[in-house]
């Protein structure tokens, strides 16, 4: 929502009709999906709707991480970290103490045992200036911070991710493993203007997708995991996310699931890397997330009819056609765009299958911001929109493919919404028991 | 945690281990805990660990608003607006606007009519600047959102509040209403250093508190109202929050509910203002609001011998005594402490039943922080904590004086949160269908 406008009254009317069909395209592309796979172990179905339940538990161990073909719960917190230290035993070391803490909690357990002489996994290192004897000497700090204790596995899974920066950053290969970065890991372009990256809220050399029917239980993983990396790794920026418990429509007020009957058939040949790149990448994947604003209260002041026209569907799906008025006018379900702009569906329907969404709705409050386009408004608006997440066997035929159709022909709803953040990681595949989340890539030559 | 501390480790440790006592009288008054009442209509119980209906829909229409005696749902989205509109009449047009779209909208209808032509409650203003030409002319904008079409009622709840402002801003009587501002409306003392309310997340003329079983249920509320005021109100700051859906522990990892047997019994007389005060507020309440950041890095940090100490009790309640390991000692059930400060909950359990408590956890991520306190930590720390809101008959007698012991004797949890924002509104009582929200207020005299 950046570029500069030209205000002339008939030339913004012109804008409104013509690009909105376009934006409608990237919308769909980021729209909160049903996640389905094909993956033998996994067959999973919509949650949209079904409140799942808190006492399941997702299995941790396997040929592919969780969190991935595992039926979508309803809260999210992602997590992307900036390793600060640069020793390759180091980011082992943290890797299987992560490992070993997401087992665990996936199981409902404390991430670390409290019995075991509250040992960490990895000690924190002495803090900048520090003196021991500042801290009261009763003991060392708890092995976890407890606010789930007695609380269910609430289908938590935790899924790890690697980003560019693990490989090469600024030029130098920290760790020894510049050669082993893959292909599809590529440095992401940009996509003109609704891609306004916000840098401090992009990409990190690792991330953690933690995924629960519980926000506290996804909270807690990460502030486990966080303090386990203390001194090897830290945040760079977070995300939470929900899905609606009872309902399947995403912050434009559109539904995320009923739109096309090949939206919910993503192939698994599509998610899981292949022979074609890095051995260590096997039956792993490639993530790309992106933090999508909406311009709630630009949307909000738009004719239903021109919402509908922009997106391409109905509002009211259940109500017969004939039946929605807008505007003292019948409507139908073919909408009649009043150009030739495609609408939303059509543009992202085509590249749909490449890919598995398993997006989610956040909703950060309020910030300031100066609005330069009616209703001009300067003060608070909605932060909030989609934290869109998308898994694929190779992110190039994925979301930068139908991301470059939507960036440049949805221009209808590209006015209404602005990606500010986000990352593409490389999801190594999942572990046996004794093996370590990424063991591959640091072990096997 | 803004006071300037000398940092001689001496002098350091022995705040450590004699101001954390007095912090955790703070963390109990703040802590997230079942909200019960006596009314005669409502006799709720605990949420805590029990997962709510979303088919159930709570009454709007009563003696007292809703959301206040009401069994406390597991999301609640809280929005603070200022007053833009001068007029008396706009004031009471938008607050039977809002009493007719919040009683819809509890019943789990759109918050206006969708065959009703589409109208608005409450006509926008014009955009400054804007040109009726520059909206396609397809329509009126749409009478809702949208994002909970189909969606059950999900126990929605919106209470509505009325702050000082709506009665005397700027020694300015806008409204004809300052003769009619209760004494209790009191304005807020400082409470010291752990009282750093930030203005921009502070006060507002109005206040909504909307509690929902789903988080989208709750926020669409927040969106259709603010949508109806506009011209009128804007909105001041917002905050989201939420329960764990299976648990019962606020984020420093301590039970909330099973501290003190007396904690579960306020009294009706102790929430619901009487005759004492102005004849328009019988049968409402003050609720005061506090957002409450927790230093969780640095609580983290300390051994749980020391949090339990501090707190008043143990971590882990259904282990037997004797049977949590922490340094290698066994723990009893009366955490000696190591000098006369007294723990958080001696000093909180007196004043509790002169409110009733209806908290909620809030996450909102992370943002930059510089400490001056060891470890020292210069980036990112996780901005979440507790968002306190307690309802009472008379905020004096109430949160004021509980609070003012707490920021004065709970020294040891005082160094773990701060109080950054929030508000004390009076909650006028419920009203009849035909009547709207405040009609007292405006129209007996």
């Amino acid at each position: 929502m950046n570029k500069p406008r030209n205000h002339q009254p008939r030339l913004i009317r012109w804008m409104l009709l013509f690009l909105a069909i376009g934006l409608m395209g990237l919308a769909e592309s980021g729209s909160i999906a049903a996640a389905q796979s094909t993956s033998s172990k996994d067959a999973p179905t919509s949650n949209w709707g079904k409140p799942q339940d808190p006492n399941q538990a997702e299995p941790f161990w396997g040929e592919h991480q969780g969190g991935i073909a595992t039926k979508p719960q309803h809260f999210m917190y992602f997590a992307a970290f900036d390793l600060t230290a640069n020793s390759r035993e180091d980011v082992i070391k943290l890797l299987k103490a992560w490992t070993a803490a997401a087992a665990r909690m996936s199981e409902g357990e404390t991430a670390q045992p409290l019995e075991s002489g509250l040992k960490l996994a990895v000690t924190p290192a002495a803090p900048k200036g520090g003196d021991a004897d500042e801290t009261p000497d009763t003991g060392p700090r708890a092995a976890d911070t407890g606010e789930v204790l007695g609380m269910p596995p609430s289908r938590l899974t935790i899924t790890f991710g690697f980003g560019a920066g693990l490989f090469l950053i600024d030029g130098k290969d920290r760790f020894g493993l510049a050669a082993r970065r893959p292909e599809a890991l590529v440095d992401m372009p940009n996509f003109g203007s609704i891609d306004q990256m916000v840098k401090e809220h992009t990409g990190g050399d690792l991330a953690i997708q933690v995924c629960a029917e519980d926000p506290q239980v996804a909270f807690h993983a990460v502030r486990q995991l966080a303090r386990i990396a203390e001194g090897v790794a830290q945040i760079r920026w977070v995300q939470t996310g929900y899905r609606p418990i009872a309902g399947d429509r995403h912050l434009l007020g559109f539904s995320a699931e009923e739109k096309t009957p090949g939206m919910n058939a993503p192939q698994a040949q599509a998610i899981w890397a292949g022979k074609e790149g890095q051995d260590w990448m096997r039956g792993g994947s490639y993530v790309v997330v992106r933090r999508i604003r909406f311009a709630l209260e630009h949307w909000d002041q738009m004719p239903q009819a021109y919402q509908e026209s922009a997106v391409g569907e109905m509002k009211h799906p259940s109500k017969p056609v004939g039946q929605v008025q807008t505007n003292g006018k019948s409507s139908s379900d073919n909408v009649v765009t009043e150009d030739n702009t495609p609408p939303h569906l059509a543009i992202v329907i085509p590249g749909r299958d490449a890919m598995l969404r398993r997006s989610y709705s956040y909703n950060d409050g309020v910030n300031f911001t100066t609005e330069r386009w009616p209703p001009w408004r300067q003060g608070l608006e909605y932060d909030a929109g989609m934290f869109f997440v998308c898994f694929q066997r190779d992110p190039r035929t994925g979301f930068i493919a139908v991301f470059r159709e939507l960036a440049s022909h949805d221009s209808r709803l590209n006015q209404f919404w602005t990606h500010v953040g986000g990352g593409l990681f490389a999801v190594p595949p999942g572990a046996k028991q004794g093996e370590y989340i990424g063991q591959g890539l640091f072990e096997s030559h």
